[in-house]
């Protein structure tokens, strides 16, 4: 018989509320015969002020252990920017070599874009986990001083950039319209970017079928607000990514609605799923948070353990609950939630 | 007698074009007693390809020498990606110290924007302009092989920082929202992102009446499309500033009508005034490019140099001119010159 052994990390502000509706609708979704076990962890703010602790080596054991990770939010006012960051979701995706950061954009019927007319967006943003900017190489001297210096150093490597540029083709490979956009600022960041560029041009060798494209990530963002269309695939180095998924978010509907994946493909750590949102915490606690973003990386959770058809009913779900509001009161989070789960158990 | 003693690059593609109509508002701005001079320089592609030269020493000798720097676009496809882009535009901007990169963005009214409802935008970035991911500073080992690693060192200094922030904080006093957001990314780019923070914090102290506020490069993009009046002066580094300022181009009318400063505020070396948009090779030689970002960028131009009342009289006219577009055919690159000239001089 079948299991998804699961650990949930709520997290800070909305992530409690929204994860909860994320487990309802699995709950709901997942058939007879597959036996789901989650384990709650108690990761964020509250655990960081209480013991300084952000992520130790024991946790990272323990999460090794499951199949899959579901996380909420991580991020509190009442932490200094970057602590929980850097001591918790990036060193959790180091940690377990999440080096494919899926990030699909899809304006749903009846969901407001703040585009004018009727742009038709559906892309799939794969965006670099591992390598670039993040790497947290750099460092500061005389700090404080007029004399300070700060760098930091974007890392990239061949075998970095092999592996999801591949992984990016192959995504490309397998939908209908087989197109892939790299973007890059190749012209000013001449050493990675004829890095990407090359590595790029050669694994497009492999791909015949795959038509190609490049773009300089500030023109991206023209496109993306112009004609969103345009893009089918998107692969990109890890700061371009975070920069243009959560404009990709703006422009097909909100970060309400926008999951992602943080996938490690070999399966030699688990992966794990969150929604593009944060925390926000000037709504939490009040149930006012959309948990359709959650529920949507709850599908992207089940189709990279192989439950497709069960993805593709909250898919389903979250659609048709998006195309039916127009009009309606709003509901709280966990109405929502319960729609959805009468949705997808229907 | 008052004098203008102009570098004119006209540069590729529809450089050319939208630089004579820009000259040509010049001409019939400037009140009689100005004498004013130019002088061309072939700077772009075909100097390359004729000579293998961008921008000497002997070029930037001669440069020095003029008042102010008109430039219409620099790029062509038959030159390798960065080679332009480092030798010359970079390198002109490393070498005057171009260290205030300005972009003012308004919607004018009559202009198409891709959003919908009816924003109201009227923002300035100030993009710092001599550091960051744009020094070149960085390398490549094992090229070309499995095991290539190309780094890209971004180089922030409490010198080059606290001077863009203080030019960024007087533009903010000077206008009547005085408000002034630092976009960064200090949660993940923690060594640049503490210095660019804490200088800004400082510097604030100085400017009581200008009210402050902090946002993430990533959720930048979300505001920018969802909230652009939200923005008043926006200071950033960089390689933030040239990605969200296509992206402000693109919401408030386009890259036809977006211009740019990279000014030395000390008047040490010329100022260089371009409009933000490329070369643009597929519509070059035409007449379809559109010369207002360029006759804009002249006004900016003429603001640089203390000719405030000139400067207006151009605004008004470029936005007097696009007010009166819709439903009208489309005009060549030289009928909007004439257009506008005829508007400045009456
Ligand atoms: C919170 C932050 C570390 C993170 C990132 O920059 O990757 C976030 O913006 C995201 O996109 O997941
Ligand atoms: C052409 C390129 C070097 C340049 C930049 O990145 O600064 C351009 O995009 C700009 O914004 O002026």
């Amino acid at each position: 018989s079948r299991s998804i052994n699961l650990a949930v990390i709520p997290g800070d502000g909305i992530g409690q509320e929204v994860v909860a509706e994320g487990l309802k609708v699995l709950s709901a979704v997942l058939p007879q015969d597959v036996k789901l076990e989650t384990k709650e962890y108690d990761f964020g703010a509250q655990r960081y002020h209480a013991t300084g602790e952000t992520l130790t080596d024991a946790d990272l054991d323990a999460l090794k252990k499951h199949d899959a990770i579901l996380l909420g939010a991580i991020g509190d006012p009442s932490v200094p920017s970057g602590v929980l960051e850097r001591g918790f979701l990036l060193k959790l995706r180091f940690a377990f070599d999440h080096h494919v950061n899926l990030r699909p954009s899809k304006l749903l019927p009846g969901v407001a874009t703040p585009l004018a007319g009727e742009p038709s967006i559906d892309f799939v943003v794969v965006r670099e986990g591992t390598e670039g900017p993040y790497t947290g190489n750099g460092g500061t001297i005389r700090k404080g001083t007029e004399h300070e210096v700060a760098t930091e150093v974007s890392v990239n490597t061949a075998f970095g950039v092999e592996r999801v540029v591949r992984d990016a083709f192959a995504r490309a490979q397998a939908r209908p319209r087989k197109k892939l956009t790299l973007v890059h600022k190749n012209n000013v960041l001449t050493f990675a970017g004829h890095l990407w560029t090359n590595i790029f041009n050669k694994v497009a060798e492999e791909f015949p079928e795959v038509t190609t494209d490049y773009i300089h990530v500030d023109a991206a963002t023209i496109y993306l607000v112009t004609d969103p269309g345009r893009f089918d695939v998107i692969v990109t180095d890890n700061l371009f990514g975070d920069i243009i998924t959560d404009l990709a978010a703006a422009v097909s509907g909100g970060i309400g609605v926008a999951a992602s994946g943080n996938i490690n493909p070999s399966g030699e750590f688990p992966s794990m799923f969150e929604p593009v949102h944060g925390s926000a915490p000037d709504i939490a606690g009040q149930g006012k948070a959309d948990p359709s973003a959650t529920v949507l990386s709850v599908a992207l959770l089940l189709r990279h353990l192989g439950y497709e058809a069960e993805a593709a009913r909250i898919d389903e779900a979250v659609s048709a609950d998006l195309a039916e509001r127009t009009g309606k009161p709003a509901r709280s989070t966990s109405e929502i939630g319960d729609a959805l789960a009468v949705r997808v158990a229907g």
